[in-house]
């Protein structure tokens, strides 16, 4: 079963919004067992999105649209549809009741823009928009579905929670698609890929290894395709097995999630706690970490310094070692971390202290130059790297490494 | 000209991954005067890549390719162009000086994967990837541009900014594009484009209106397609003027800037400083001032209160209120701000505490309770709002109100 996505709208063409929708929708359907064979972002522009239609359906039996359903003069998508399956637009009472009670809710008027939101294409069935006034449309036509969905991301996501996932699994006897991710650090891809290339090269036909490196890290995906789940799940795991006993320290997790998230896990389990003062990557990695459900079990808080008098009045930081080495030194980190680690009372304490940049770099400290400190009770450790010039990127890589330093200490210190 | 983007890889077609680099390409090619036709996300796989690519000739001049181009098996970009092409792969000099520095300056051996990345296929200029090991690749064929470079970001990043891009202006004599985009804050989309029909409805065939809305905010963009960039920049301000006069208030920035970079650009511009509490939101917010270069002008430093423990001894909120009210509470967020306004010596100083969910929720404070406090020397005001169940969506659109209070306060108070 193959599913093809398209998005509909100028603004993912000019690059004013990432496409992050796609993203989550085909997560949704591989873990339903479809596969998805094509994502196209194309414009809203009647031709283009009627030619997209003619080339997903020659490839694709589900066809999946968000975009271009909004109240306004670009959103051509509706009418575009209807002119696609050759059909016309008719008002919709449950369409039109939804609008109706959204509008009422919030005590405004009803406007004959808001009203033509409730016309749909009428070989269609609308999908109930919870949380916003633009109905989902599901299409049977030529054999193959069609599913039109906002951009907006939380009403596409009520939709295909309580509609549309739902209604594939009731139609489709779907094939099995599992997948298991290791997460590694510390190794490029290239000498993974040679450390295990005998194990990838007896891997069956049906089973196939991708790399997947992002700024330090490098996860392993096996697939594995065919029927029956409980023995693909019985294959995949021999096979991880073989992979993570292969690489060994490197590891971080042979769950496909985020290392923070390991992390949070890990520190869970032994009832630890932490808390962070971080600097350059001003409140990342607290956000890293405090993005999951259930982290405020661990992570008691942090503190971003961004000013020297942070660092000294909140976090302890001895003027004098501010003024003898700098806020960026192994010095000025190591009285970060032993600060955290007692402002918040907790188990580990995470420090970072650099330059982000593109400004503020020095001859003897270039942008990128970064020092991170990890302490507990007993011991406290400070490690320096220099990473590039791009601020996002120094953001990113330095929390990574950070996460990288913490999850080796706790299991160093089991 | 028109181009097109193809991403190449697995792990965007399951969602492992969002596709952020064609949303930077788009952008990146607007800005020289190239519109982005399609985006589209393809899979290891040479058949469909073949067929992309043949798509993608039909429609595009310039075709730009990332991703696929690793040295482990799953990687099969540069085999298929070259059989796209009809070419053979050569050892390209210049690509394997290049993999032989970087292993060289790691202290690693040069494997024979390694080794093949050096190959290309022979009808192809190398572009040098000074940040990895894969060549990318410029093609001239059949009168259209086809440039292949690696899936990481910094490494396309590099390729595109030092050679993609001044070349592609060499070449080409291109047309203009002007965006203006204006950013609101508190009206509907529906409302907006109420309040400017006649406007729009004004505007001639070579600028379009294009309404973007996110989480409370509706970004206008204008733009104009034409060749003289002078007076492309007239005609758009004049209509901007006068969606910005009628739309009134709700107006952010009329900048394509973020909401907290309106922010920051107004306090830097004043000389205000600012501090924060956030709880629920957990280091987002301070995130999103401090991914701006120069932020540290106006942003001194947060406390991420995630423990009632941090709350008291770090922001000095009194242990009597939070018994008493509880951490979500008016009397508590009043207490954060000020606490933090205090500690760091700020002008101005967010607080935030609510239940990002999706746990922690009472009958009385369910899920996506939020209390948000702005504070100054003279004034400190509090709101209490009632988002969703999703914690992402409540930790973003927490942040995005907050910021919306605070530049109001900010507004309000000259």
């Amino acid at each position: 079963m193959l599913a093809e996505i398209i998005t509909i709208g100028d603004e993912i063409l000019i690059g004013q919004i990432i496409d992050s929708n796609s993203a989550w929708i085909a997560q949704q359907l591989n873990s339903i067992g479809i596969r998805v064979k094509q994502i196209s972002s194309v414009s809203d522009n009647k031709d283009h999105i009627m030619a997209s239609l003619n080339e997903a359906q020659n490839r694709a039996d589900v066809i999946l649209i968000t975009g271009g359903l909004g109240p306004t003069k670009d959103d051509i998508t509706k009418t575009t549809l209807a002119e696609y399956f050759g059909v016309s637009l008719v008002q919709n009472k449950d369409a039109l009741e939804n609008v109706s009670r959204i509008f009422a809710k919030y005590n405004r008027p009803l406007l004959e823009v808001n009203i033509k939101q409730a016309d749909v294409p009428e070989n269609c069935e609308i999908i109930l928009n919870n949380n916003g006034t633009a109905p989902g449309m599901w299409f049977n036509h030529g054999g193959k579905i069609f599913v039109s969905m906002p951009g907006v991301p939380h009403e596409m996501m009520y939709m295909m929670e309580e509609t549309v996932l739902p209604k594939l699994k009731s139609i489709f006897k779907l094939p099995t698609i599992v997948h298991k991710t290791i997460v590694t650090a510390g190794e490029g891809e290239s000498f993974l890929a040679e450390k295990i290339a005998d194990i990838e090269n007896s891997l069956p036909s049906h089973i196939k290894l991708a790399y997947l490196p992002k700024l330090g890290m490098v996860r392993l995906r096996l697939s594995a395709y065919g029927e029956n789940v409980i023995e693909l799940n019985k294959e995949v795991e021999q096979y991880a097995s073989k992979l993570i006993e292969r690489v060994g320290k490197s590891v971080i997790t042979d769950k496909d999630i985020p290392i923070e998230k390991a992390i949070l896990d890990e520190m869970d389990a032994s009832r630890l706690t932490l808390s962070i003062a971080e600097s350059c990557t001003g409140g990342y990695l607290s956000h890293l970490f405090t993005q999951h459900s259930g982290s405020s079990q661990v992570f008691l808080g942090s503190v971003v310094s961004y000013s020297n008098n942070a660092k000294e009045t909140i976090l302890g930081v001895n003027p004098v070692t501010l003024q003898q080495y700098g806020a960026v030194s192994k010095e000025t980190v190591i009285e970060m971390a032993v600060g955290a680690l007692h402002k918040f009372k907790s188990d580990y304490a995470v420090a970072i202290t650099g330059i982000a940049g593109p400004h503020g770099g020095t001859a003897d400290k270039p942008v990128g130059t970064v020092w991170i400190a990890v302490a507990n009770n007993q011991k406290t450790y400070a490690q320096m790297f220099k990473f590039g010039n791009k601020r996002t990127q120094n953001i990113e890589r330095t929390s990574i490494t950070a996460l990288s330093m913490l999850i080796n200490s706790i299991r160093e210190n089991p």
